[in-house]
């Protein structure tokens, strides 16, 4: 149908008009819908059947009102285009590791899809130091499948290109270029940064070695077209209870280098981990609770390398270097050599850009909940500071990373510094 | 009008319906048409004042034969667009350096440009020891504009990747993905070598560090959209006289790695120098051409490296690095050690595309005309066998390259080898 808005009430027609979810609602299920979205851009509705709750949906709807804009009404739709895509991408590569979609209409720029009524956001579980046994599987797996399935490594140069035709997401690229890259680490008036960490700063945007590795990584995360990436893979975009991963909200996904989503990943969980100095004041709870979060990381690159590098054994049949292009002797050490370059590679761009987005985390308009909702000042620039100290590191050595044991010494040797510090205070 | 394919007489009345050709030919000019194209996928007419034959044109068409084929028809229409689309941003970046177009008809699959009917094809005129002493200038302000001019260096970020849409060219990529990188470096059919050299061939293949690097170059072509390249700009793909220079056939253009378009070119020079082994008997003769070409080939980096970094500084409006981001303290030295490192990762894609050009054209089933014109084997092999040491040597060097002088001085060695095999020999 062309596109209307619809509200609370019109929604219930609507659904009933959708023969792609009467699977989901019967059809004289009593519906109930709810709009929960914060209504800039996109409108949230909650669809329940009153008679059986557990009967529910999510439907997104790109809002009109923009319209009158011109171009971010294309932009509202467009950025609904890319979430829809990918989420079907993922419902394909990863079932059960995005939420299920019921129902597209291009038209509406609308999409049907699970209600993930018994999730968290990710933040809100770390800050409350849960526990997520199936997490490093879940996400490694995630990473690696989509990742791998979306690049030369597997799909052949038709495929890839037809497919990074459909995801060609300026817009969306240029608030990350801006407000990743760019600006936190120049003078810019939306930047915002606790006073206290000012030295940390103004070290930063004014260290020549520091910000041209930031450039060359803008550089690549501009041309680097290497796979279907998320692009916005941090711990707010993960929903998840003890046994269920779900990723949502892909909506700047394009091809672009995969350490940039490893990168996110890994990086929001150091700043989860730095968090706790302020929101776990008992030494023994936090620093057994930080040590759980570095081992995750550890955990989550070796599932994610071990994983991707089977997938890439097991499915070479993409078109970049062809089985018989290791038909020698010695062809197959060669190929295991060009898989532990590729991937060495892959782990320098995740600290890179995992080191790049900790600064923006710390400098930039975008905080992170778990570290801003620190009030005490005080305590959250003992974590911002670490913080900026980490992401520098990272940047800087990105290139020398040789193994994530790497990663995570720089951020214990920084932690240490911090107990020195406490010590010497104390 | 509707697709027609034209002959050489319906093309004259043709010419006269167009207004944009008027300015070309007078409407009352007795014209003539020649067909003068190979005929496989394009006709190439030269259309001639009979009364003024300095007033002609080229007009090619894709053929419409193949429209029984489907896809391939698609793939000749596109591959005309894509060298259209190409042509014309040459003449807007870099007037004077590719043929002037005179009218364009999509509908028709067709582009009417200037005859160069003084020009020679450029391996003619190596190869006949023509010194050209206007091409360093030339074709390094050609490769400076048109990379420079469509990179994130000058472009908006939605800007380049609007035009990068434009020339999303996967059926043209994968001939040089196969052709260039992987067959010649493995068992494939259509190889073809002297015998004389087999055994360089063997070695070639069976280096495990050869092939990592040749992938890992692959690897950066099939995902590297750094800029507008040519994707074939070897020495056929040049048009010139003494004074004039012009590239054509970019029928390949796509946005790939600036390295691989100034890879083919020095590598094809070194090909060329390498030919005169066979073609210039004389050994002071021949020395004296070589270090020419040698010279030209250090003037054309050199060339090309200052101007691309002039523009750069001049142009930097692109959003990889806004001005802002380098105004600090330092930050002048910090941009221009970034524009160093920049240029230094240039040259060494341009020698590892180089070297792996160089052993595609020696192993693989297109050779170079240069060479292949040596009817005497044992001559030819001469040249084959440098140049096959030499591409190895480029491309497995390649990330240790520093200067071009670098590459000239692998290219000299190896020579000096061969002086002294014909030393011992005589």
């Amino acid at each position: 149908m062309a596109y209307q808005a619809l509200n609370e009430q019109t929604i219930l027609d609507y659904i009933k008009s959708r023969p792609a979810l009467e699977s989901i609602f019967p059809p004289d299920a009593p519906l109930t819908a709810k709009e929960v979205g914060d209504g800039n851009l996109n409108m949230v509705y909650i669809v329940q059947n009153a008679g059986a709750p557990y009967q529910s949906a999510i439907v997104k709807q790109a809002l009109p009102y923009l319209r009158i804009l011109g171009e971010s009404w294309t932009l509202t739709r467009e950025r609904m285009r890319f979430e829809t895509q990918a989420l079907l991408q993922y419902n394909k590569l990863t079932p059960g590791l995005a939420p299920a979609i019921y129902d597209v209409d291009d038209e509406m720029s609308l999409i049907v899809m699970e209600h993930l009524n018994d999730h968290l956001i990710m933040r809100k579980a770390l800050v409350a130091r849960q526990r997520l046994p199936h997490f490093a599987d879940h996400v490694s797996t995630f990473l690696a499948r989509n990742l791998f399935f979306t690049s030369d490594l597997y799909l052949t140069g038709l495929a890839k290109k037809t497919l990074l035709a459909q995801y060609i997401n300026p817009h969306l690229n240029k608030i990350q270029e801006d407000f990743v890259f760019t600006n936190p680490l120049m003078a810019s008036p939306e930047n915002q940064w606790n006073p206290l960490v000012d030295d940390e700063v103004q070290r930063v945007r004014t260290d020549g070695a520091l910000k041209i590795a930031a450039a060359e990584l803008k550089a690549g995360y501009m041309t680097h077209a290497q796979a279907l990436i998320h692009s916005d893979l941090h711990t707010g975009s993960i929903m998840l209870n003890a046994q269920d991963t779900r990723v949502i909200d892909p909506e700047f996904a394009f091809f672009g280098p995969m350490g940039f989503d490893v990168g996110a990943l890994l990086e929001n969980l150091i700043l989860n981990c730095l968090s706790h100095y302020g929101h776990t004041p008992d030494p023994d709870v936090r620093t057994e609770y930080q040590n759980y979060l570095l081992a995750m990381v550890r955990d989550i690159w070796q599932q994610f390398a071990h994983k991707f590098e089977t997938l890439w054994v097991e499915n070479n049949q993409g078109e970049l270097t062809p089985p018989q292009y290791w038909h020698y002797a010695g062809g197959e050490e060669a190929f295991a050599e060009f898989r532990r370059r590729y991937l060495l590679n892959l782990l320098r761009d995740t600290a890179g850009y995992g080191g790049v987005k900790m600064l923006r985390r710390m400098m930039g308009v975008v905080g992170v909940w778990d570290i801003s909702s620190i009030e005490d000042t005080s305590k959250r620039a003992v974590a911002e500071r670490l913080a900026i100290r980490i992401g520098a590191r990272w940047l800087k050595a990105h290139q020398q990373i040789n193994t994530v044991d790497d990663l995570i010494a720089i951020v214990k040797e920084e932690m240490a510094v911090q107990e020195t510090r406490v010590a010497v205070q104390g």
